[in-house]
């Protein structure tokens, strides 16, 4: 079966096409810039890779110029766009309608309304979704809310000390998300360590950046709370932050409670703090040549993740491993000695050279080290990949 | 010197008086329900101890009560009013006028203005404030704010990943609160121990509860933010929460941004989750006999407890001691057990037995513990008692 992973921007798509169950990637492409004047569209199957600029007006046409690339006569890697069985998708947030489950009316309504939530996700994902249901009315939409790893997150790390009819009526918990990174390396440590049973804290660093503390494979806690906006500062949102400073803000600033909210998910983070970017790279280059609020923007992310490392050690009761992940995870060096410093009264140590070293999985703990220590590159598609073929599959 | 340390309420208030430097405590009484038509007063001066009830419509009446008290020619322990040299106040929140300071008119108007930041405390405290500066000129009158104690937490554990004007102009960072009792708690274990370079959790848990962590006595962390409403669940406070779910709760519930965050102040914390009561003491005996939402609350506050104290073990790369405070840290046995079960990973292993039968000052670890466990009666007014002193010197 091939399934097509689709990762939606609000001006972007990018896929993968996967043939499942062997779970071997036929094609990979992208197209971003889209509605405007032109694209900037790639495409890379077996040897071939071209890139391209041309006219894509939205997301169907996107999808459309998808599949003419898997079914190029020349290069292509499909005889026909029926082959695709269908269209996965990572999706943020709808609520209760969590899961995994197949794009409807009633979902992409409850995106909609709960737009406040992820205004940097919902809206664009639900658009996208709209314009492909009218254009491939034949192919199954399946959206894998991120929420849904975290369902089995007890109450006592979800609930928020709010009336209690709120959570019951209005949806207001702590949802978590990045479901798609965690749990992939839930099942994926499973595999490297050949145990599954284990106490995993998987730190996803990124763009957007969360923490989550898995046993067995599944969610006991997340840092993401009710909206992406929350936990970890971000690359431009805000992380952690007190509503009652809210009206402080609007009194001083003039700004209604929507421009603060819309500040605080655009204009915050790595971004607000440091004033120069959202990218760590940036950040550690402008930091080592004496950036002062580089250095502040850096210091407040590591000691964010310090703590909730340590709040998710309290939840599993100890680890018996950290994973790196993400982008920021995968790639700095510095911020993975400055998060694993300090701590060998956890049992925790780094072994300077070999975080140096790791490139792809690797194991970077020092040998006296009672919790394993990883860098381990995440794959949030092949998770989107299963989970779609498992969809179509309980539908038919 | 005799300086009276007062605990002021929006309709009580309660006072020591303290005999220093050699901090002996010559009298203790309150006035509850000012301004209600029979006020409950009562006051205990060496073997003398008497209630009643009686008219009391304001602030410096009650103030003047005192005084009377004090001065009885039967029972009293001063010869006159003049010998009280200076009032000392816990005050809550004034910005960057933090400190220990003289009650003026730009502190009021500052606690005035930033009445939304503590709606519970600041208007009370400042308007008995002036009551009392107009009807007593010739007393000094000192407000040791509550987040004076934290300003050596270092910038990473304080900033907000907001944009970085709002924390320079408009003083929105982690103010952290409760500092008279964490001082205390830091510099009693000092005594204790007979170590001044300790790394110390304190855990003050009350009607308001935060951790702190402390280095030598200093803080370095405190679970409460930028508004006395943040951290660990209170009584009736929410805790951490997401700004992000206001706009949706707005729409759902018709209410305004004022009225929610009112609600979020007094309707939410342990009471809002149980609705059942904000005493903790309430709650253990419903949750024993099975009410749910009592053991729901019960588990959300023990498992915030336990993520602050896992996070400030990173804070300061482990501790040596833990310290339980406030009347909850003080008295429940349950909580305790709950909050240090699992934590051998971290070396720190309660032990049953002397949990159970702590009373007063008592170490509570088991004989393999690594890190030492007590449970340490607060005393906040010996704290402003000596701030009033050391300001009052000062000025002359």
């Amino acid at each position: 079966m091939k399934v097509l992973v689709a990762n939606l921007g609000s001006t972007s798509f990018k896929y993968r096409l996967f043939d499942m169950p062997a779970e071997v990637q036929l094609a990979r492409g992208g197209i971003d810039r889209i509605g405007g004047e032109q694209s900037h569209c790639f495409v890379e199957i077996g040897e071939h890779r071209e890139e391209h600029e041309q006219n894509v007006p939205d997301h169907a046409a996107a999808v459309n110029l998808c599949l003419s690339q898997l079914t190029n006569p020349e290069w292509g890697c499909l005889e026909s766009a029926d082959e695709v069985a269908g269209i996965g998708f990572k999706a943020v947030f709808a609520g209760n309608l969590s899961g995994i489950r197949l794009v409807d009316e009633e979902l992409l309504t409850k995106m909609e309304a709960l737009a406040d939530i992820a205004p940097a996700h919902n809206p664009p994902y639900a658009r996208a979704m709209r314009q492909l249901r009218q254009a491939f009315p034949e192919i199954p939409l399946v959206a894998a809310l991120e929420t849904a790893f975290h369902e089995t997150i007890p109450p006592e790390n979800r609930t928020y000390a709010i009336p209690f009819e709120w959570q019951e009526e209005y949806e207001v918990k702590r949802w978590g998300f990045h479901g798609a990174s965690h749990r992939y390396i839930g099942s994926r440590m499973a595999e490297l360590t050949g145990k599954d049973d284990l106490k995993v804290i998987s730190c996803h660093l990124g763009g957007s950046s969360s923490l989550c503390a898995m046993q067995g494979g599944v969610s006991k806690a997340n840092s993401l709370g009710m909206s992406p906006q929350t936990g970890l500062p971000h690359n431009n949102r805000v992380g952690d932050f007190d509503p009652f400073a809210l009206p402080v803000l609007m009194k001083a600033t003039g700004k209604s409670l929507a421009e603060l909210l819309e500040d605080l998910s655009s204009k915050g983070g790595l971004l607000g703090m440091s004033g120069l970017s959202g990218d760590c790279r940036d950040l550690e280059e402008a930091a080592a040549n004496g950036h002062e609020r580089a250095q502040l923007a850096l210091g407040v992310f590591h000691s964010a993740i310090r703590h909730y490392l340590g709040a998710y050690l309290t939840v599993l009761g100890g680890a018996d491993a950290i994973v790196f992940t993400g982008g920021i995870g995968e790639n700095s060096v510095s911020l993975r000695e400055k998060v694993c410093s300090n701590l060998e009264w956890a049992g925790i140590r780094l072994d300077a050279e070999r975080n140096k070293s790791a490139s792809d999985e690797a194991q970077i703990q020092a040998d006296d080290s009672n919790v394993q220590i990883w860098v381990v590159p995440t794959n949030e598609e092949i998770v989107v990949g299963r989970q779609t073929v498992e969809t179509i599959e309980g539908r038919s």
